[in-house]
Parts: structure tokens; C-alpha cells; sequence
């Protein structure tokens, strides 16, 4: 694994240089100082994260054919595709951190905050996007899955803009209306925008490079990879306010941003008229103290063991859907891709 | 031409409600709220423009397959290719107006500009530009063009964001530095930014839709369209100070935008060094007094002449290059789309 790792992880400078030179070999006029800055832009954005979405394509094939082992072709192919993934997750982060006004981003100013970027950060974001199309085309318009794959980006691209506008009106940052968040509203939030592309993603990438065809196979793989998607956003809710800073690599600002996190949602059914109150005069404000108030209420609501007891039942929920549903595909798949969640520290 | 513009706008609503049931029956589960918004945005974002790119997909079809007269569903066919083209217009234009802090566009306010939108318009953009795969999706995916028409979508794309990204960094609004704006460089910012998607787009749109498959052929329309296209621009730098803003739908912001615009280009060429401080001194302030101090050195300077000269000039080139490049396709498609762009006031 560490091997799959070091090579996924070589793999990135080179795509950088395919889709630099690409633009300078098709389009020779255009301006090299404006290559430069793509390049910043890519080379800024795209690493840096944890990389277990670009990584689990490779894994997932693995299972798919073996017990043979994958040619380097297509070990080449499944990490060009989980590049892709990332790069994917790049478009929607950049755009988010300046939606959100976040400050950083894995450990580093967002890019927007960089000097001189700003608001052209909205328009680097797009240009990660349609670099994306660019690998697609080189690497795979001869294979007999090209127009799978681009159907499956542009949907999976979709759905999580559908889930990134829900996010958005449940939540502006300059209206608190705590009625909005509901376990309803936080779990269409989490499928949409989060799910589909880190879990769903990855699982059909590999599945349509190993030849799956069986679109019931696919419909299963969604079913389950949505639901461990979902746990995995009440996790990240939870490591938000709970987790180490140093160690998730950014600054939680979820209670200050208003967002419909699960641990909000757990405090509004749990709470005394009283303690609603406070979390009313105290949730979304961006001010330190307000947002120690709340922690100081979720505190004393124990939603530390609210989560722990989630996290322990919501992992045999997904057992049991796992032994139901993974039907012809190997459920090591599924198993091998919940062991790397739960009970994660970042 | 008067019921070709009929037949095209009536297709709009008809596309939204395709693209709006769509989500409803593929993602039932899917927040009402969020689906009602995401109407607005196609609704408030797509129409209200000149329609100019969309109508001409179906206008140079016509031109293909004379004498014959296309049938009902090619027409349907051409006229949901030109709402193609005038979504991914409304994705950049919403996204452009973030940008360049715009205030008004087509007439009425900015999306971003409206009540509840503001930077939520970076998501919103990116949903435009996504419905449009789905509509490709829906009408294309049986003919033999689909995979062509997707290639040509995405790279149209790349294209009109290098141009973005060049144009951003070339003028950033809080720095003045006139010595980068060019001719050289605004001809490549213009042929990026506006010609690809405006004049090569539906052109080969309707090329691709007409079965013509010669690659000298698309290259030579290439040629002839870019060329047209930085004109237009030309032509529209011009407007954006010479113009009526009732007639153009909007106020003219290059010069208090640090703007790379063709005028300020020519004023620089003609400056005395004496005028050349007025321009270093007033361009790019967001003050209305130093804007008319550009315009009035504008007007010393002669430019509305340089300008005439330039558009009676640039007509022949144009017409020469199409005597030249037509090869077997009908020289109509371009004079055609020329005779559009001359002499027009809006």
C-alpha cells in the first residue's frame, strides 16, 4: 500500500506537465505568463490532502480482478482517474473556501487569500475542472469506456453542486435559522454534495475500468457508498469541533460559519428551551467567545458520547448492508474502504 | 429570421422544465427549496442577452444543407445546440460579474447582486454550466456527433477560461500598470476569451450537426471566425465607451475596471507623455471625474475615428480571408454572421 501510495503520489508532477505542455503545444500563441499561473494554480490546489479518494480507484480494482494482479497499464489508469478525483475535489474546494470565507485550507492560506488571487480564484477553479476533461481525453478516448467515465464526471460534478447549493441556502452565513437544520436536511446536504463524488466516485471508476457492465452492481455499490458517504460527513462534523487542528490540517469554523452540522442538529433535539436559547444567541456568530459557548453546550449535552454511540451503531448498520448487498462485487471493497474511516483521527 | 428567433426563444422554457424535472425524477429525494432556486438561477441567468450565438447554429445549418430546408427536428436539434452555447455564456457571465464587480448586466442587476445570492452565484454559475451536459445528454447521446459535441463543449470551455485567466492578470483592478496593455496581448485575451465560444462555437456546432467531417474544413472556419470574433470585441471595447447604455443593457466599467480594452491600448499608442500621465493618473479610479477626464482625452485624441478606420479596415481583411478560406463550405455562413456585427449599435 505504501508502494500504491508513493506512486500515486509521483504520478501528480507528471499530469501537472501533460497539461502544461499541453496548452503550449495546441494553443503556442498563448500567453506563458498565464501557463505560469495555471501552473501555480494546479501545483498550489491539488495536492496536499489526504488523498484517500485518488487512492481507493486503485484499491477498489485490486478487488475487482483479483486474484490476478493489475498490469502497470492499468495501475497507471486508476491513478490517472484518482487524480482526477482530486483534482475534482481542487475545483469544488477552492470555490468553497472563498463561498465560505474560509481562511485555510490542509494547512496552507485558501487560495484566494494568496496575494494577488482573490476572486480569480472563481475562475482558477473552473480551469482545475476543465483540466480534468483534458486527462480524460488523452488517456482514455481510445478506450471503450471514454464516454462512461465522462458522463459519469459531469453527473457526479452535478450532484455535488446540486448538494454545494442546498448547503448554501440551509445555511447562510448572514441568517441563523436554526429551524432549517434537521437530520433530514443535514443527510440530503451530506449525500449530495460529499457522497456521491468521495465514495460513489472512486468505486464506479474502478468498476467501469474492470469491465462491469451489470448496471445493478453500480446501483448496489451506490446504495452502500452512500450510506458510509454520509457517516463519513457526521465524522467530519464531529472532527470539525473535536479534532486537532494539527492534525486535520485546518481550523474548524463550522459553529462560526453556521453551518448544519450534525452536531448542532443533535444539540437542537437535545436541548432545554434554555439551552436552545443559548445556542440561538451564540451559533454563528464570528466571535471566539460565542463559538466557546457553544462547544461549552455541546459539552454539557456529552455529544462527544452521542457521536461515539452513532459512530459503534452506524458501523453494523453498514456491515449489514454490506453482507446484503454486495451481491457479485467483493466485499472487501466495501470493508476495505469503512476500515480506513472509522475511527480515523484526520 | 423573424420566426427562427420565435421558435428559439419558446424552446427556452421547455429546457428549463427538461432540465428541472430531470432533477425531480432522478433525484427525488432532493430539496424542493434548493430545485426552486436552481430555476431562478436558469431563469433570472440564461435569456435577456442578443441571442446572437444561439440563433446562428441553426442559421449557418441552414446554410449547410441548402437548398433543402432543414426538418422539424433539426431545427429542434440546432436551437437547443444554441441555448448550449448561451448557458455556458450565462455560467462565465455570472461568474465574470463576481469578478469584475460588476453591477448591472443585460439591464438588470448582477445575480450576485441580488438579494440572498452574492458569492452563493460562484455555485450557481457552476450549475448552468453542468445542466448543460444534461440537455447534450438528453438530445445527443443517440446521434453519431455526441462524444464530438461534448469534445467541443469542454474545450470551447477551456479556451473562454485561459482567456478569463489571462485577462484577470493582465488588468487586476487594483493594479494600474499600463505598460502591460498591448495590442499583442489583447488580441490573445479577446481570442481565448470571447471569439472561441462566440464565433467558432456555433459555428462548428452546425457543422458537426450537418455531418461535415473534413478537418481542413473546421480548421479554415476556425481561421475566419477567430478573426471575426476579436474584431467583435474590438467593436465591443468601443461600444462600452462610445454606446448608448440604454441601447447596450449596461453601464460601461473598462475604464474605472483597468481594463485592457482596445481604446485605452490606442490612447497609449497616440499619448503624448503629457497624455500619458492623464491616463496614468485617471484610468482604472473608481471615480466618476477621472473617468470622463480619460473619455475627454479620448476625444482629443481622435479615437471614434481610429475606431471607424479600424472597422472599415478590418471589414475588408475579413471579407478577403473568407474569399480565401470558404473552401467548400457556403460563404453566406460568414458574411452572414459579418453583416450581424457591422455597423451594430447594441
Amino acid at each position: 500500500m505504501a508502494a500504491d501510495k508513493e506512486a500515486f503520489v509521483d504520478l501528480f508532477p507528471r499530469l501537472v506537465d501533460e497539461i502544461i505542455h499541453g496548452v503550449e503545444q495546441e494553443y503556442p500563441d498563448y500567453d506563458k505568463g498565464a501557463i505560469a499561473w495555471f501552473r501555480r494554480v494546479l501545483e498550489y490546489n491539488c495536492p496536499g490532502g489526504k488523498m484517500n479518494r485518488g487512492l481507493s480507484v486503485l484499491t477498489t480494482f485490486r478487488h475487482l480482478v483479483a486474484p490476478r494482479e493489475p498490469t502497470d497499464q492499468e495501475i497507471e489508469q486508476c491513478n490517472i482517474l484518482g487524480w482526477c478525483i482530486e483534482w475534482l475535489q481542487a475545483f469544488f474546494l477552492v470555490a468553497d473556501d472563498i463561498m465560505d470565507g474560509s481562511v485555510t485550507r490542509r494547512g496552507q492560506p485558501c487560495w484566494y487569500k494568496q496575494e494577488n488571487v482573490g476572486t480569480v480564484a472563481i475562475n482558477d477553479s473552473f480551469l482545475i475542472e476543465a483540466a480534468i476533461y483534458k486527462l480524460l481525453k488523452k488517456h482514455f478516448k481510445s478506450t471503450p469506456v471514454y464516454v462512461d467515465l465522462l458522463e459519469l464526471m459531469l453527473e457526479t460534478t452535478y450532484q455535488t453542486e446540486l448538494g454545494q447549493l442546498l448547503d448554501l441556502i440551509t445555511a447562510p452565513e448572514d441568517q441563523v435559522v436554526l429551524d432549517r437544520f434537521t437530520i433530514e436536511k443535514h443527510t440530503n446536504i451530506v449525500k449530495y454534495k460529499t457522497a456521491f463524488y468521495s465514495f460513489y466516485l472512486p468505486v464506479a471508476m474502478a468498476m467501469l475500468l474492470a469491465g462491469v457492465k451489470d448496471e445493478q452492481a453500480f446501483a448496489n455499490a451506490k446504495d452502500i457508498l452512500l450510506e458510509m458517504g454520509i457517516f463519513f460527513q457526521v465524522q467530519d462534523d464531529y472532527l470539525d469541533c473535536y479534532g486537532d487542528p494539527k492534525v486535520i490540517g485546518k481550523i474548524g469554523t463550522d459553529i462560526q460559519d453556521n453551518k448544519c452540522g450534525w452536531l448542532v442538529i443533535q444539540a437542537l433535539q437535545r436541548a432545554t428551551p434554555e439551552q436552545r436559547k443559548i445556542l440561538e444567541d451564540n451559533y454563528a456568530r464570528k466571535d471566539a467567545a460565542c463559538e466557546a459557548r457553544v462547544k461549552e453546550l455541546y459539552k454539557e449535552l456529552n455529544l462527544e458520547k452521542v457521536y461515539k454511540d452513532y459512530e459503534e451503531q452506524h458501523y453494523h448498520k453498514l456491515m449489514g448492508m454490506i453482507d446484503e448487498k454486495a451481491g457479485q462485487l467483493p466485499k472487501a471493497i466495501f470493508t476495505d474502504f469503512a476500515a480506513k474511516i472509522y475511527k480515523r483521527q484526520k
